[in-house]
């Protein structure tokens, strides 16, 4: 069985709850049901993972290597800002897709710029949480090749 | 009945024809097909342009305004150089997706900004045709709100 | 008899519809009527033209050449990316005026650059349709030299 | 009765004798009679000061705030180097107009940004002392609303 | 009881024996001690938290959300890449301080820029440990309004 | 019969009467004659198109696609500022030469940079119209190959 | 007796009228009056300035040599521009303080950059006027090493 | 008896697996058994930790105050974005060097620039894991000086 | 009687007191002294300026054109900020030289550019004051040609 | 009789030898034969130089003041760097052609600036040794002018 | 046989003179002595070169192209100035070392930026003349393959 | 006997020939036998070189370690690109006088900047030969303290 590595970054953890007028109303918890119930549709199974500890984060990526086939990642702040975050993707030979839930573009200058996107297989900004669904739907015609 | 305005900027008419590593091999006409067939499951109708001509995308997008309810936009190569383009869509009280069929971010540097994506509702990148479907099916929901 | 060539570019078809806020209430209709009767007074004729298609601009331009004494124009988003409108411009040997509606200073970053103002015989910006008004009264003094 | 001070900055004691190529042969004195005169079509008073002194022209415009309605400066060099000067016509509730006499933007780069033009009612550049006539009439119909 | 969050951050256990040229010879016991004897002055209680682990600072500034009325930090060497820290604490509706025990403004050019001042609501630099004295007390007064 | 399709951009209609101190007296006629006549000496066929609306560039070359072998291009002022122009020419699989009649380099900075050169075959500016002359001869050459 | 040097620059005369919203309602005197009476609490005497003019705070700033022992400033609309009120601070052996009663951090990008702070004692930006009692109970404290 | 602490930062636990056509076919236990190997000739010993938490590393660098003489870091990615990073080491009074296995000057440009390389006793790049041999070689040298 | 203007800027007052080890032991006075004695040598009078307020530099240099040839100027601080200082020169038609008593090219990045420069007529750095000596003798040439 | 100087500069040497699929494979010793003979056709006289030496070329370029006509140079990695040759060739009153073989707008960022191209007569890049004869061609028929 | 190219650039013949303070007191001498003796422990030989001529630099690398396999180079302050010396070593298809001993990265900003390096098969700063040791020694190995 | 090493940099051999209208119209030869004069006033001896050749140059100034007591360059182009000239001034412990016959700074962007000047006793600029002149006054001085 095929499996999804959720990977969602640092304060995400506080959505629902943190400046909802930016990141809507829905809670991790929600975005990770949506997630396990979209992939479910295609037989795909789900590990979903989020800290506010970049180590953690690479320490679940690498795991990924030996069990996973896609990853989806919402980075959060580390998108502007972490090569190591990068170089963890860079380094496990799997697809990945880059959601953000508000428009980055958006907002300030500084959230701009990202150092996953010219490594994502495709990326995702602004769609809320159905950005996460629509990856589940990409991804899963993509493993399907 | 609702309707979305589909735009296709320049060099769009080649899809399928145009450097298809880049661009992958369906045409204009099958994105078409997918936006329409798509958009009536939630019983929306589409009206398809696509031009070479800057000036009857910027004409297209001022006649939404009196019978469309959202636009989807693939700007391709104007989405970063077009300050009229994006003065079009914010002259217009209509949401917007930004498409973009290949991954931009992985391309040349002046392909990373984009005049259009601040004021848009959404944007997606690199997720194929399939970006096209993703954008009915988000704009169909917010309309539905 | 002398006339003056009145270009409004890109998107001021829009005018009085189009964010109000920003750009007032006055239509095309009555920014061409306000320089028609002022030109009046100083007995000289205007020929107006708006696009949305920068090569229509182009045209007008190069075709003043031959019954024009002067420009006003409005180059609107065009502004800040034409090259083109810019040598139109130089390759034209009738003074112009640059005019913006709305105060371009007091709005985003990239609307403080202009490619025509160096050429420009004078600027006036932010000072509505009034800017028109002065355009022409300017230039009637300037032909009457 | 309303009231209108007339700002003219560092070195614009000058005009007339100081580079006529650029700034024309019309003196400070011209340009006082000129504003005055037209204001009294719109039964406005003026208030007329120059210096070469920053921190006098700060000292009038916070004493314009007891007695005037509205501003008109042209900041010469100041433009493009003084903070304080945003400062204090920010800190005075009152609309003001900047005028260049000479196209600022055929010149030096470092004369195309000014400090002043974002907090600005309107700008006119490049037309002569006549961009002061305007200025007042553009006023005078603002301060009639 | 009102509560405030001390956090120091990364290297900041290091205080008193690092570079005391730069910081002094105050150490973390020292300047913990010191906020919390201040803090009791006020009736204020405080929860102090020093990690050299940027995950375990963001874990710490989402719960405080429960409990504390404000937030006093040090961000240390993040100030100037941390683009997760300054989510945190924009997350967390609590005011917040900014505290530099050294003159940031005369080190590297690369430590002149904070991703938090934006968003705190002062910041002290330079005033050694006392900047945590004033900053109990700012904050003292903030809370009593 | 192989085929050049030889492309001037915008305001080059006005060639021998604009600014003849840069661009000399040559007159655009004159360029398609020296053209045709010079292919003719290689058996090469050649169409020619001017426009000052850069949609009809990027129609005409994407119809060289169907019976053309390479494509002499002055693009003007859309050199400096035109990806889809860029776009159109790199969707299209032929070599093409970029002409400046003017050396650009010897001009304001903002034409020194050229978003076709990357991708032209090669690029010849300042030899006046003679460029067009060795672009054909240096084309007859590679089609030769 | 030991003595202060208050220095508050342009603009700070209308400190409580001038945009409240940003510094507050307490005035100028107000903060003379607070500076006065925390330095009597030490046994330290304040000479107040303010002035419009830069002139008068350099003159004034230069004689504090002769019988001050420190100084406190808040620059105002100089911080970010002037040279020479930089050169007057390094030119006079005393310490200093730089005060900002707003958060000149969440305003304007020109206002993020200041000629003093590298070589002030200590900043302190956005505490309000209470930053003034901070600064003279700090430099009290350097005064009696 | 002397102690090399030796970091190897986030990722590097991949070595050997991850991208070898950068990095090669060694792995991280075959670096630290070199390392060892070397220092043991020097009589020197060596404590190896590798981390994807750069908290982890600070810590390990803040300790090695107490019982080392040295340290060998590879910084991985973190190089190019961790202040912390480059603030441990300067907190800590023992000679560094730092260690890149590939070229990094040959790959992207943010990968150009180096927080730590102004602070290390030497940096070597490029020479595979021989890198490490050599920089004990060299510290070793430098502690027996 | 020819004439020069001796222009000393903002804080060289201090000349001799302040920050001794970059400005030597001499004083203004001593400077004035030179420049009288020297230009005594060629019949040339000598007016001396010193002044904190930039106006009173402007009103000098002013007044100059009545009755002086020629302008020697140590701009000092607003060498670097001042375009008003500039335009008072370039509207005053007198020969100027610019005088850095100290080598400005060894010190901040941001003394490294001058606004009066590009119109001086000549430009010593760092020869102390005899750099007044030798713009005196230079002058001297000049005004005798 | 008129000569032309071809100059060659560093590294040409290596034609034909060095990276063939940047230079393609014909020799210098085909360059300076092809470039005598198109020379002859017109009763031009050569002199070819080539040098790894800077020096040499400045030398033969001051040189040719005496006996030639034009220069036609390919100043190879010179081109992006080199001041002085800019000046030797400014020095010298002749027409010169700038030619590069390859396209060095597809190469390296650096390679995009020229210190040469504003004063050059006319600049072929791209047009392999072929540019070579275009510019002998050219320059006769300037000269016989 | 196999040779290693020693290239020691400008000013190293002053090594052990100049500013020992950043070299070290180790002469040209030394250098050269060191290198022969390593190479000849893996039966290599070595063709030394040191000149102040970057044309001298340039015809001994071109030289090796027939009796060298590697090349270890100082390139000194052409480093970060010469193209033509990049273009040298990319001309001849042997790998190459780039040393320096001072720790170019903790000097002034200009010397952080190699031209060499994106092509150096290696890099060692700062590692003293034990540099040049070390890159023998991997030069070696790399032979040996 | 003291001694000046006089540096002419690259075509300055043209002096007096090339571009009067910038340089003047005395020669190399008048340059020297006016230093020659001058220096024999104070009993100082001068050894003149001028070559267009980079390394020359720097053989001349490391020369003049062992037989000279300053320089006096007129670095022409170099100033602005060459590091090793800077480091050959570097690495000689003699004080050096740095000359520019025109005004630099009203040239050229790139003439603004030198890579000696931080490093000189001085700076004259536009002074014209007469700069030499001083430079050998102000030297001589120096010596004599």
């Amino acid at each position: 069985m095929k499996r999804i590595l959720l990977v969602n970054g640092p304060n995400l953890n506080l959505l629902g709850t943190r400046e909802p007028e930016i990141y809507g109303s829905d809670t991790l918890k929600d975005v990770e049901r949506l997630v396990i119930r979209v992939a479910k549709e295609y037989g795909i199974d789900v590990r979903a993972v989020q800290s506010n500890h970049e180590g953690e984060l690479l320490d679940a990526i690498h795991e990924a290597r030996h069990d996973c086939s896609a990853i989806i990642i919402n980075p959060a702040g580390l998108t502007h800002t972490s090569v190591v975050l990068r170089d963890a993707l860079a380094g496990v030979p799997l697809p990945f897709a880059e959601i953000h839930i508000s428009n980055v573009f958006a907002r300030e200058e500084f959230r701009h710029h990202s150092f996953l996107s010219p490594l994502a297989e495709f990326v995702i900004t602004g769609a809320g949480i159905q950005g996460y669904e629509f990856a589940v739907r990409r991804i899963a015609g993509l493993l399907a090749r």
